[in-house]
This record gives C-alpha cells, sequence and structure tokens, in this order.
C-alpha cells in the first residue's frame, strides 16, 4: 500500500489549508496514492494513533474549495518538540508502529521552523533504522522566518491583512483634530516581516504607519519618544507600528516592562504588551490621547482578505510536496526562489529540512533605515508582490463559507 | 443661492462616507443646489470657518464611487456637544455668520445622537430667529443605538465585520487540544448590538462564540465563572464576547475592577479593558490558559468587508435626507422603517430629529436568554439582513483604494 499521511502543526495561518488542498489535487493527478490520512493535532496526533480517514474528502472538488480558503488548521494543530531519538525513543516506536498499521508510505507534515525540526530528525530516524517511509515538509508561517525558501506561504496573506488595516486605521485616526498617538502591536517575536507590512500603504501614496520599529534593531525608548514628538509636530494623528518582539539594549522584551511589582486585583502579576507598555511611556511622557491596539489572532486568520498570490503558492507547495514524495525525496521541505520581481515570477524547488528547521531568518538591518523607525524601500518591493491579487471567497448568508472536518 | 453644505460627526464608521455620496448623487440628480461645500472636522470647522468646496468632487463619479468604500469621515469629525443658545449664543451667531458668507441654504449633518442634538439645537435656533436654513440630519453610528430607525448605517458592516471575525477566531481557537479561554471585547458603552453579532455564525452552522454578554444586563461575575467552567466540562476552546460597557449590580464597569490600585512603572493608574480584566479573573479562578482580545477601530473602519446592504442603504439615506432637504423639511432625521424580515424590506422615512437626539436604543432585555450569557433567535433574525451581501471594492496593488479629500 502506498498510503499518505498529512498533518498541520504550529500557529495556524489563513493559508495552511490550501497547502492541504494542493497536497490533495496532486494525490488525484498523479494516481500514486492509495488513502489519505490525516492525524489530529500534528505529530501528536500520530503518536496517540488519533487518524482520520480523508479519502471522501480528497476526491470532494467543492468541499476542497472552501478548505482551501477556511482559515486555521483544519486537521488541529500542536506545539510538539520531539527530543532526540536517542533521548526518547518511544515516541518513534509510536509513530512507526502507526505508519506500519495505516500501512502509511508518505507523511507531508505542514509548518514552521519546529515542525521541519520534527520532519528532519523523523526522516533521519527511518534512514538509520532502515525504515523506507518518506517524510516531507511543506511550509507555513505568517512570520516569514523560514529558512532557505523567498518566503513562508501564510505570510502574503498576513501582509496583505496588515497592509488593509493600516490603511484603514490611518483614515480612521486621521479623522480627529486632537493630538494623538495609537499604537499598533504586530505578531514577530524575533522577525519584523509582519511588521514591515504596515508600510505598504504608501505603494497607492497613502502613508501608512508613520513610525515602523522592527524587533530586529535594539528599541531605545527615549529614541521612540523623541522620535513622536517630532511627528506630532507636524502632524495630529501619529500611528505607530512596532514588533510584539521589540527589545531594549539589554535584550529585554519591552513588553515585559510594565509587569515589573504590577499586580492586579487577585494579586497577580502580569504582562502587558509592546503597545499598551509603550502607550503607557507616551501618556506620561508626552500625556496626549494614546491607544494600543493588537492586531492579535486577526491578523493570522483573516482568511476573507487572503492574497490570491498568497492562496495560489500555497497550494503549489502543496502539490510540490507531494510531488516530490512520490518521487522519493525525504527529509526536505517544498520551497520558493524567487527570480524577478518584476514581473514577479518563481519557481518550486525543495530543499534539506536539516537546514531549515531550528533556524530563523530574520529582516537584514540594512532593510531597516539608519534612523530605525522605518523600512526601505527594498524591503517594500521584496514584500509588495506577495500581497497581490484577491481570492474568490464564498460567501453564505453574509458570511465566508468554511468547513470543519471534525 | 441654494448651497449645500454637508458635515460629519462622531465616531467614524465605514459607511458614513456613503451617506456622504447619496447626498452627492441627490444633488446631481435634483438640480436644486448650486454649490457644495463640506465642513472639516463636523460642526466645529464650520464656527471655525474651515470649509472646503466640493463640486468638482460632486460632478466625478469614479471618485464618489471610490469615496464610498474609503472608510472612516471623509470630511474629519468632531465630538462637540453645543450648548443651550440662550446660555451660549456665541457658536449659533458664527455658523449663521458662515452660512450667510457662503450662501447656504441646506446644512445636512451626518451623526449619531450628540450630532442630531446639534441638528435639533441649531434648527430650533434658525426657527426662533427667523432664518429660512434648512437643517438636516442623516443617522451614523456603529452602535445601531438610533432612536426612530430600524436600524443605524455602519452597524451592518460592524456586524459583518465582527461575525466574520468570530468565526474565523473559531476555527483558530478551535484548532488546539488544549482548555483555553479566548474573551473578545467589542464596542458598545451602553448598547449590545455589536456584541449579539457575535452569534451570526450560527446562521451557517458554525458555533459562533460559545457565551455572549450584551452590556444591558448586569453582569455577575462568580456566574461568569460558572458559565466558563461548565463550557470548559465540554469543550476546550472557549470563545466569549462582551460587550465593553458590561457593568456589575452597583453599575460599575467591569472593565474598571483591574484599576484599582494597579500602577504602571511611570506611577500611573490606568484602566484595563473589559476583556483584560475578565481574562484576569480567569486566569485566576481557573487557571487555564486566556488570551484577550480587542476587536478596537478594526470594527469599524473594516470598509474592507462591508455589507452590501449596508452600503446601499447608508447611500439611500443620503439621498432621502438631501431629498427633504430640498422638499423643504427642516429639523428632522431621514431613517429606515423594516417592513418585512423576509423577504427583508424597508421603507425610507424622516423622523424629528428632536425625538432621536441624546436618546439611546439598547437591545430589549426579552432578546438576551434568561441565562444571561446569549442572545435569542429574535435578535438574530432582526441582525442578519443587515450582513448580506458584499460590495465592488476595488483593490490597487493588494490593497483596497481609497480616497482623501484633504
Amino acid at each position: 500500500m502506498r498510503n499518505l499521511l498529512v498533518a498541520q502543526s504550529g500557529g495556524p495561518t489563513a493559508a495552511i489549508n490550501a497547502t492541504l488542498t494542493g497536497i490533495f489535487q496532486s494525490v488525484r493527478s498523479s494516481g500514486k496514492v492509495d488513502n489519505v490520512y490525516g492525524s489530529k493535532n500534528g505529530i501528536l496526533g500520530i503518536i496517540e494513533g488519533q487518524l482520520i480517514e480523508l479519502n471522501e474528502l480528497v476526491r470532494d472538488t467543492a468541499a476542497t474549495e472552501t478548505l482551501t480558503l477556511t482559515p486555521s488548521a483544519a486537521l488541529g494543530t500542536c506545539r510538539y518538540k520531539m527530543a532526540d531519538w536517542s533521548k526518547d525513543e518511544e515516541p518513534y516506536k509510536k509513530i512507526i508502529e502507526v505508519f506500519y498499521k495505516y500501512e502509511i508510505k508518505y507523511f507531508i507534515y505542514i509548518g514552521g521552523n519546529d515542525s521541519m525540526d520534527t520532519v528532519d530528525k523523523l526522516s533521519r530516524y527511518c534512514v538509520l533504522k532502515n525504515y523506507d517511509f518518506i517524510i516531507m515538509g511543506a511550509p507555513k508561517t505568517i512570520d516569514n522566518d523560514l529558512n532557505l525558501t523567498d518566503h513562508s506561504p501564510g505570510y502574503g496573506s498576513a501582509a496583505k491583512y496588515i497592509a488593509t488595516t493600516i490603511a484603514e486605521l490611518e483614515r480612521d485616526i486621521s479623522a480627529y483634530n486632537l493630538p494623538a498617538v495609537t499604537i499598533v502591536e504586530i505578531m514577530g517575536r524575533n522577525a519584523g516581516w509582519l511588521t514591515a507590512a504596515a508600510a505598504l500603504a504608501r505603494i497607492n501614496g497613502g502613508p501608512g504607519a508613520d513610525l515602523i520599529y522592527l524587533c530586529e534593531k535594539e528599541f531605545d525608548t527615549a529614541r521612540f519618544i523623541s522620535d513622536i514628538k517630532e511627528k506630532l509636530a507636524v502632524k495630529l494623528g501619529i500611528l505607530v507600528a512596532v514588533s510584539e518582539g521589540i527589545k531594549d539594549s539589554t535584550g529585554a522584551y519591552i513588553s515585559d516592562r510594565i509587569s515589573n511589582g504590577e499586580i492586579d486585583n487577585f494579586g497577580h502579576k502580569y504582562i502587558a504588551g509592546a503597545a499598551r507598555s509603550l502607550g503607557q511611556l507616551v501618556k506620561s511622557e508626552i500625556g496626549c490621547k494614546v491607544r494600543f491596539i493588537e492586531f492579535n489572532l486577526m491578523q493570522r486568520s483573516a482568511a476573507h482578505i487572503t492574497s490570491e498570490t498568497d492562496i495560489t503558492e500555497s497550494i503549489l507547495l502543496g502539490q510540490k510536496a507531494l510531488n516530490c514524495a512520490v518521487d522519493g525525496e525525504t527529509g526536505r521541505m517544498a520551497a520558493i526562489r524567487r527570480l524577478h520581481d518584476n514581473p514577479y515570477t518563481v519557481e518550486l524547488i525543495s530543499v534539506p529540512v536539516s537546514e531549515v528547521a531550528n533556524q530563523e531568518k530574520v529582516v537584514p538591518l540594512d532593510w531597516i533605515t539608519p534612523d530605525g523607525h522605518d523600512v526601505t524601500e527594498e524591503l517594500i518591493a521584496y514584500i509588495k508582490p506577495l500581497i497581490q491579487g484577491e481570492t474568490n471567497l464564498k460567501y453564505e448568508n453574509g458570511i465566508p463559507k468554511q468547513i470543519r472536518l471534525y
């Protein structure tokens, strides 16, 4: 038997199910797969033997079309780091047992850096133990921090959400004639790719965010206050975008600052976000009206405003992963190589997953302006093609149509 | 001369510019208006003599089409409460002076309860002083709390954003296999209409929010904790929607609770939101993972996901306001009367603005379930028609096209 097992892992995105759809499409066209199974909640579901049969879904083209634009991980997700097999072989044995039980030949894991670590470890283990299972990775992360791929599927859609929402917020705050600072916190602990998307409205002549701070650059609060004062001198409504992961010169998160000594009614300390922390600072140092906004889970689940480019590529990466698997590649990840910016052209490749696992691709420092509070034209040119095009989302009773697998 | 002056006021919405477009359309078709002026930042702009000429924009159908789906108040907004003329006649005199200077015959003010108070006061003043200026109101508010109109323009689009985003968040949190509570805070200090939209995903068979608390009903924190525990016993990822204005039995905002004694690094007390306050409570009483999300300004500025029904009605209300004005009506507001739910049909009417000003239409208590943590089928049936249809938004470089007037 040549059965396929698929699973999803890490933080969900609006495009991760599109990659599942791509895998299903290539299953149909290749004719080289017998049955398709999905694992519930990533690798954990395999270890716990929680597989669901997906043959009917694979054949149902209408359902997979809805799946493509359903946000989050339809098979469920997990955050699970496998120990090295030499330290704890038990999970490996259980996985192999499940592979045999369900006659799995191919396993494709869709996820980010941590998930690629699992692909790496599991494929090495199989080689070492002479199991001929094929273990392939398909990339996914809104953070865009995966190595060896020009960009990561999911990122373009999240960037489109951010670019659009920043443009909308800019209109909102500019309607008032009072000095006010609005600070928006965008996901990214170590990589500022998403925060950089706050500049994109400039492509259309809008201002985008007035000040943009990525987590790659040391954050100086005194400099921040003087940046704000400078902007307020020429404009009333100031829009600031910050990565959640901005850190001071000691490497401490700015978001941790406000928690020092702060205790709620129930006697618990808690951590404010970076935006909230900075908002308190602006209130205290400048005294004008301040708002803090977090894009929170919306930035990764906004399937109603995905990028057509991103969704198309996410599907293609699923197809590529399946095609590589049936061609016998193992321990590799489907990836994107950019050939040209204008016209934007890419090719799909596969790369060794060992060089992706546990790596983080951050924004090059020379794509941040020397003053530290903006991004360069090069960075905008890099992101621009990734947010292009709108998807043909179906609505039902005024709300986007979704599918749930369990 | 029969010149028209338009202005916008109060919290911006994604539909308020559509009403401006409707006014412009009726200016073109009626032939009863000579020049069109806009006031910057609402009534304040008139008092300060800051008018901009809009004739070119009125004639430019392509620009007004873009204006229709540009979020926020294109003419700027203000929060300004006029004193009674007997207490302070100065602003009234300035307004009349500007009316004469620009040969204004008609003034249309687009806004909510406070703005309708301005329309009321100004129209009474004109009648009393024998000025034959026409003062008309056009409604606007995402809060849906305006009296004498079945619903308010802007509400349907905000409700569509909330229904869609709640459906997306539900998919996101359901992907994890850990007990977790996500609390979403939705705008509404006194009226829970927006929060009720968190139930709409159920129309399509989704769960929507698991628990919904409107600000109309007294909020009992002990009951809240037992509601959560009950849900967690049967489901892992719990989604809760609360109005920002939920209050305890003493009438105190839940959002104020956490501020007691809480001081930041800079020595300032601050107020947490309702969701954050409740999140701390859940952490303390239950101890599971908790997230708090605020829809913040996004819920009122998300022009990329407006309701076609809402935008169409917003345009029609602008047309109606202009038509009433040129027909000689003054001191009135354009409004919507619902004739049928199914098929949904409405008629446009005008109502005395004196009965709208300073009133608040809240959710009837019998549209909240007896257990206090959900809404009834009647409430869902009331909102459902208002979120129907998608607008033909134009994108430019992957970001929605917008217009800026100044």
